[in-house]
């Protein structure tokens, strides 16, 4: 059991991650505060009380969780970078949570709006734990940052409210949430405050979760019933009227600990198992252990995209059938992918294997900050692997889960770079960035200019020598790997490869340099042939990035005409005018020509080819340019 | 301008059409007649006048059309087969429909039931002058089988009613239907009884098509208005919530013979521009015939499935963008193809030019047969080129347009075989059968095993030895073809393909002979280059079939696993057993396998794979076993 080095002792000096951190802290944060301004989802609270419908809008049922979203990026953000408009904003959103909260704790601006004595009816629909569970989330980072505990107040007080209400009553005791999210912020709430209460709330809503089939003596069919079926009968809903149509939908068809597919809305399953991994962590619980660990393998070796893109379809915002991963019409939610990173986070301080990091490093590089522009002001909230030009970033979304999500996991990016226990000190991410650890007294200064390339540098200074482990992740694209300690090279014999991480044991002493070579030849990467959509199809990747091609590079949008010839050699240019700095593969290929085919739309000749160097970029930054078509994979 | 042999006097001998026409009679136009008294299709008529809403459901707007197009089946039917069942059924049709008919001729039952005061108030969406063409067309075949104009009567009356209406009035002075039908139904009376009012009522409905946006005076923004937002205003209806949201849906976007692509609704848009073509032929309107050959032009150039679909959106039944040929979801309805035949004979006729023929040649041998199980009761409303299993076919439809459509075209195929003009005899297709050409005297015998076979014998017998010219198509999928007469060979450059015929002008004799010799290689057809869907796969044909891969001969559902070698010989086997006697191909391919990727689901090598030979079985007969994946586009 590790724990993760706090992001406020990792500085990132890359130039792939501390760009962007920048440009989150000066354009992103600022910007969403505006937009939550100006599209009432702040002052939504102030209406409360003296709501008139006639008058006003009524606040979206998820609102609440867009501004505790933003609230803890800003939260982090000054936490390493003051800034005094955003901690009056924070303070601002304290006191106006504080003045709406009721007597008894509740606070939520949707069901104050629309009446409260509708709350707590629709748990599984109405995102009422949910919107609780981002703002206890805010309010612990809030307090963590400022060490005000004005928000905390307000959430801990509703926490109390909701634990009586909950694990209190007998109407429901066995009630969960239909989006996943309070269990994890109460896990969180525990961590700062050690009051278990909130431990075992955390671990009683994914104890009951998917148990509610039960018998009903007074029904003639002896029909079973889902909790849920129960709770939309109490309002007098007709339960089959409810638009998730299936209990998987929410994760919610089978007891947490039986679950053995991912399966669902991706997001909610995300963020359920890493309360699950959470709780396995901290009250040692094997079977949920080993729920997390079957689900996660089920989810890497048939459901996840190249790319790290999860959730295949709109119409579910999730997973479909094993193998199905469509790439012009993927979902792929940005949010997904930051769920997917916290959940990867706790399995791999429990586990300590690679494979949780390998997916980190897999969604940092390349859903993820596909997800946002480089400019930091517009979005996606589907990242398709495929697209004709039409998918273009937006400036906001109705349901604007994504922007603030990408702002509060970018303001704390620090925290994925490298943990600690009692044995030493584990790095995961190769960022150039300079960390504080100072349980061993140490200051561990990466250098290198990764992901671009695979040389890395670490030099130690400590406060005095100390013999510990540092172990450095040997990722699973890497072969051929190198280290070397004060310019020693270490034989591979000597340092085997343990669940993707090579351990380097000894007596450290400041000013010690560890060397790691990560060779980064330009990979063609074959999928399952159980994939359909991407049979006779390779993509590119170099080290951690997945490449892809777009149209403004090549032959315009019709990147279908491409063909790479693979077996030819791929050469990798680093260009710093390119994208904010990216190395570009230029890639032999050959392109059908269209001309020369009359008005013959399909003849015995096949088309001939240009021989041709197309180029491929990082599809995290994809559609900064110009918008048009895009495809990762290509025909080989 | 060449006239088709009717088939009254093209008796089908062959193995691929004579069983089909056989399970029709048999088996397909009983069992809908069944279908269509058990779902009160032709009851709903019996109600009109004594109808309760409330006791009776309302017959939808498409019935009548349902009822109308078995009849015209029953009626070519009993023409070459009689049967006195169906006979009888025509009368009760009939008598039913004159029954019904109003003192001032309308007759609709689903008006009827709605409420009379409602009619011609929606022509664009209510079907009501679609219905109107397809009894029409019934009147007059069952004339012509029969004899009897028991329903002439009553669609004679109807007629005059409409014309009336329309010609007659100012309000309805610029209306049409927004399905066409009535069009090309009107020009069938005025051929059977030679009254110019039917045929001047078609040319109005072309000509004020799409005419219609004039600015209204009194609308402050001198908004321009389509004829049906005025009719929808009429109605008192917000032109924006009828669910045509484009004009181009049914080709109304643009006066007719301003029209260049074929876009919209494809079956509107080929019983449109069948009508056109009509009308072409009649009146010797060259500006109908210009657009006629425009729009097919790019239809065939940039928007036909290689198995002859038309139309690909489910969303509007039909076209969408030049070369957007999505395989899996095609929508390619069996109406469409059945249309373009109809389209396509017309242009035939008045061009003589062999690319019409080629169409009708490609629809009659794949996507047609595809849309009717083998057995007669089962029919595909869709007929994607692609399928992951899923797509089966059913028994019956709501909207039911298929079945009974289907049923018309094999009760009639004998049309679409042969045509004569003064100068001679020009034969289309090469199916086995027996024509009478009685203004020639000539009795043809074509024999051999079309489409499996290339190699045909005309035999002719003449009551006289005469002189004239026998024209004989040539497909355009044909290379090296042969002709002999009386077992002498006739070089090719003594007799050129001309438009996609090689015509012999000779004194014949009784008892002569021509052979022709089609070669029917295994052939590879590519894609144009623009094409997405189809990039970097091939498509098997022979002769005029298309093929594909089924599941169940292969390897599964898992056909994207196929990749072709197509430099390799493909032999053909002809089968007697198999689905009702095919020839299927053996294909040299690879597979690859699927397994030796543990829990891998991308990796830097490739797929091992095993060298297989996969069977490719027609397109026209498939989903005639088990249900399974199919695929059309095979990777090579």
């Amino acid at each position: 059991m590790s724990n993760p080095i706090h992001f406020t002792k990792v500085i990132l000096q890359d130039s792939f991650f501390a760009p962007r951190q920048q440009v989150n802290r000066e354009v992103t944060i600022p910007s969403q505060l505006e937009i939550l301004h100006k599209t009432g989802r702040i002052t939504a609270f102030d209406h409360i009380g003296h709501w008139n419908p006639k008058d006003f809008f009524t606040p979206h049922r998820f609102w609440d969780s867009d501004v505790a979203k933003w609230a803890e990026a800003a939260a982090y953000s000054i936490h390493t970078h003051y800034n005094k408009q955003l901690d009056d904003a924070l303070d601002t959103i304290a006191a106006t949570l504080a003045r709406s909260q009721m007597a008894d704790g509740y606070v939520n601006s949707h069901y104050q709006s629309i009446g409260v004595h509708k709350r707590l009816t629709n748990l599984t629909h109405a995102h009422e734990l949910y919107c609780a569970g981002h703002l206890l989330e805010a309010a612990v980072a809030h307090k963590q940052a400022t060490g005000k505990d004005n928000l905390l107040k307000v959430m801990r007080k509703y926490m109390v409210f909701v634990d009586d209400k909950i694990r209190g009553s007998k109407r429901l005791g066995r009630a969960y949430d239909g989006h996943q999210e309070i269990e994890l912020a109460l896990v969180r709430l525990f961590k700062l405050d050690g009051n278990k209460r909130w431990l075992n709330l955390a671990k009683h809503f994914i104890d009951v979760r998917g148990q509610g089939r039960s018998a009903l003596g007074h029904n003639p069919g002896h029909e079973l019933l889902h909790d849920w079926d129960r709770e939309a009968r109490a309002r007098g809903e007709n339960p089959k009227d409810y638009w998730a149509k299936t209990y998987a939908y929410a994760q919610a068809h089978a007891p947490v600990r039986e679950q053995t597919e991912i399966v669902g809305h991706a997001v909610r399953a995300v963020y359920m198992f890493t309360a699950v991994s959470d709780l396995a962590a901290l009250t040692g619980d094997t079977s949920l252990l080993a729920a997390a660990e079957r689900v996660w393998d089920h989810m890497v070796a048939r459901r996840t995209y190249v790319t790290g893109g999860l959730g295949v379809a709109a119409a579910n915002e999730g997973f479909t059938n094993d193998y199905d991963l469509p790439n012009e019409n993927a979902y792929a939610e940005t949010c997904a992918s930051i769920g997917a990173v916290y959940w990867a986070q706790r399995m791999l301080n429990i586990t300590g294997n690679g494979k949780y990091a390998d997916m980190i490093e897999l969604q940092l590089y390349n859903n993820i900050p596909a997800g946002i522009s480089l400019d930091g002001t517009q979005y996606f909230y589907e990242n398709p692997l495929a697209s004709n030009g039409s998918h273009v970033r937006q400036d906001w979304f109705d349901c604007a889960c994504c922007p603030p999500n990408v702002a509060r996991l970018f303001a704390s990016l620090g925290n994925y770079v490298a943990s600690a226990d009692k044995t030493g000190i584990q790095v995961h991410l190769y960022a150039a960035s300079q960390i504080t650890v100072a349980d061993h007294g140490l200051e561990l200064e990466l250098s290198g200019n990764y992901p671009w390339d695979g040389r890395i540098k670490l030099k130690l200074t400590l406060t005095a020598s100390r013999k510990f482990e540092l172990s450095l992740r040997i990722p699973a694209w890497c072969a051929g790997h190198a280290v070397s300690v004060n310019g020693k090279r270490i034989p591979a014999a000597q340092l085997p490869v343990k669940d993707g991480y090579v351990s380097i044991e000894r007596e450290w002493s400041t000013d010690d340099v560890v060397a790691l070579n990560l060779p980064m030849p330009v990979r063609t990467v074959h999928a399952n042939p159980m994939v359909k959509a991407d049979a006779g199809k390779v993509a590119l990747q170099r080290g951690p990035i997945v490449y892809c091609l777009e149209a403004c590079d090549n032959v315009g949008n019709e990147l279908h005409r491409v063909r790479l010839k693979p077996d030819q050699p791929i050469s990798a240019v680093h260009d710093t005018d390119l994208l904010g700095g990216v190395t570009a593969l230029r890639v032999p290929a050959q392109v059908d020509r269209n001309d020369g085919w009359g008005a013959d739309l399909y003849r015995a000749t096949p088309a001939k080819a240009d021989e041709v160097e197309v180029i491929a970029v990082p599809y995290a930054v994809w559609c900064n340019r110009q918008p048009g078509a895009m495809q990762v994979w290509v025909r080989a």
